[in-house]
């Protein structure tokens, strides 16, 4: 049986353009970029392009983008270098209420550091609320960071609205794109964003790559101490066939982004009106239109979502109930209690996520299936007709 | 016209066995080791493989192997994160003067935050003073931190000593193997070190991974947040391929060290002879036999590192001058100025490194190139004849 991938976001394949594109540096030693002489050289030069082709998909100018693992550490050298550089400017660090865990985690460790944590609420679409965030902001706030899209319920956040608040009050903005860039259009200069984290896996690129934008007028400190590195502000040798690999995955991303974005918004809304067209009690999670193209996310009433992901699992199709990193742990998602729901309303959730090689036969694949599986729950479930109050 | 490689330590190929490995692991979306089902039961077995893998080659117990990003990464991760989770109990780091900056740089941040660094000296040859390490070691040492093996003078530190004096004194201690292992027999519970850092592209797989051993005595706290991934000690979705692959390399490095070894230390005891017998005024440095068996190490007086270096690569010949982290800022090396050289003998130093695909006919193109660039170099440089006072 052919496996149905609907969870994209949990972790994608790596383009076969991409492998390529890496395979070169893995065969030969082609050098060190600290390296003075030769193959130095060269190896600068490969680093170099990849940081051209990851600034082309933001807007940003190459020497502004600093060279990450991953996400995690994009984020975390966000929030905590930022705020431990300005804390002579101010304590508080004001983030959503919808940020991932590695903003909300960093974060709540500057808690311990003599800072304050400001959580600003969403509604119950997932938007940030400005007027919230706008009374938050003072002339102690460290660091502003919200994310640009949200992986659990797709909703994009007025990003550019955010940094008009940032900027009247001097404060810097750090935008998590993790799941957006690649997605949609990105443009740092044009959002006037201070910090931007981009992920390589997330479009189809190597996972143990990242970045971050490092806008000119952001003041940071690194994490990650010792040779130097990247403007000082990630030391460690590059990983020279995942940054060749990341550069790219983004110059595919941004030559393909437009039609693709076009196909996937079209499985998209093929995906969310075939199921809620044919489930009574679900419901989409997150904006119906500032929604990222490749994401559909649901909830469905007296349903547990991982009995969901198993009954999929089961017909052959992988879904998610959230964010991967929190579903070991069972508990609600702070991302859906966010948005008002209760915990029994917030069990229920479906997740998925479309990709460059998702196509009509898995989204009809997916409509097909998921009905029976809520219906099948439904009569096998404890909490099914005792009602909403009850089903905690 | 073939280069030569007989600069290893600075960027190694990875293995066809190794890529053969990790490219299972992009074309198709295994999944996410935090997913609850399906691909993510997959990914798990993925990334405990490769734990097994790598805690075997240092007989380790697999749970208390932290994959990272690479070593610069758990560098700091064992300093930092150590030193941090045991404020309470003493605010003294004490470390050798031969450490990476990665050791180094995490070590001196903590001295913003209330420590005191120590830096203990080693002797002509690289090797740590031991009664002095005594000495500064007490009730309020944090941690210790001192090399497995130097990268630019290939000494091996006496790592079972330093462990039994920091036992004796119940201050955890965490050794850099870097360079080290893969090339050398590393036992962590016949040692009897708590943290050991591990790097991947030191052993022929990917860069962009590297992992720390956290023994069961260690106590710590993480650098990176968010998901909560490596039993909380390093948060980031896994890198499945990079481990995937540094678990391979791992592996194959426990099968063939024995005998690579021995074949690399008969390389590099030729190339040793071979400089050192045809030069004058030429000197080994690092210990001529507690010495990593693929490195070799000179310094020749009246000439300048950069210029052999340079000139080697005219001739096809990759070699270094020490550290590729530290060769931008064309400052003396703390590792030869910890050896008790002054600046000026400092200066012309020449590092080969051999690997796996390194043979004879490398170390004689070697050893037949680099006596008359020296030759060379001495005619046109204004220090020859000064004699040491002068040349600094």
């Amino acid at each position: 049986m052919d496996r149905i991938n609907l969870d994209y976001a949990s972790a994608a394949p790596v383009d076969e353009r991409v492998i390529a594109e890496m395979g070169k540096y893995w065969r030969e030693a082609i050098g060190n970029p600290s390296s003075v002489y030769g193959a130095g050289e060269e190896a600068r030069e490969v680093v170099e392009l990849a940081r051209t082709r990851v600034a082309g998909l933001i807007g940003a100018e190459p020497r502004h983008v600093i060279f990450t693992s991953g996400a995690t550490e994009a984020n975390n050298l966000a929030v905590i270098g930022t705020a431990l550089r300005n804390k002579a400017k101010g304590n508080k660090v004001v983030i959503s209420a919808l940020e991932h865990m590695s903003v909300l985690n960093p974060a709540k460790s500057l808690t311990k550091q003599g800072f304050e944590l400001v959580t600003v609420p969403v509604d119950g679409a997932g938007v940030v609320d400005l007027d919230k965030l706008r009374a938050a902001v003072d002339s102690s706030t460290a660091l502003i960071s919200v994310m640009f899209a949200n992986g659990e319920i797709g909703t994009i956040e007025p990003v550019k609205e955010i940094a008009r608040i940032a900027r009247a009050k001097g404060v810097p903005f750090h935008a998590d794109a993790t799941v957006a860039a690649g997605k949609v259009p990105i443009n740092v200069a044009e959002l006037d964003v201070d910090l931007l984290t981009v992920s390589s896996n997330d479009m189809y690129g190597p996972q143990g790559a990242g970045a971050l934008y490092v806008g000119p007028r952001a003041k940071m400190q690194p994490v990650i101490l010792g040779g130097g590195q990247e403007r000082g502000l990630r030391s460690g040798t590059e990983n020279l066939a995942g940054v060749a690999g990341f550069g790219k995955a983004a110059e595919l991303a941004a030559l393909e982004m437009a039609d693709e974005s076009r196909r996937l918004t079209g499985l998209r809304d093929r995906l969310i009106e075939g199921v809620l067209g044919s489930i009574g009690d679900a419901y989409l999670t997150g904006h119906r239109v500032k929604r990222l193209p490749h994401h559909a996310s649901f909830r469905f009433e007296w349903v547990e979502g991982e009995s969901i992901i198993l009954f999929l699992d089961m017909k052959g199709i992988t879904g998610s109930t959230g964010s991967a990193c929190t579903s070991k742990t069972l508990q609600s998602s702070h991302v859906l209690l966010a948005l008002g729901l209760e915990h029994g309303q917030s069990h229920g959730s479906l997740v998925f996520t479309l990709g460059r090689w998702s196509g009509e036969a898995d989204v009809d694949k997916a409509i097909a299936e998921v009905p029976p599986i809520i219906k099948r729950l439904r009569e096998i479930s404890p909490l099914t007709g005792r009602g909403k109050a009850e089903a905690k």
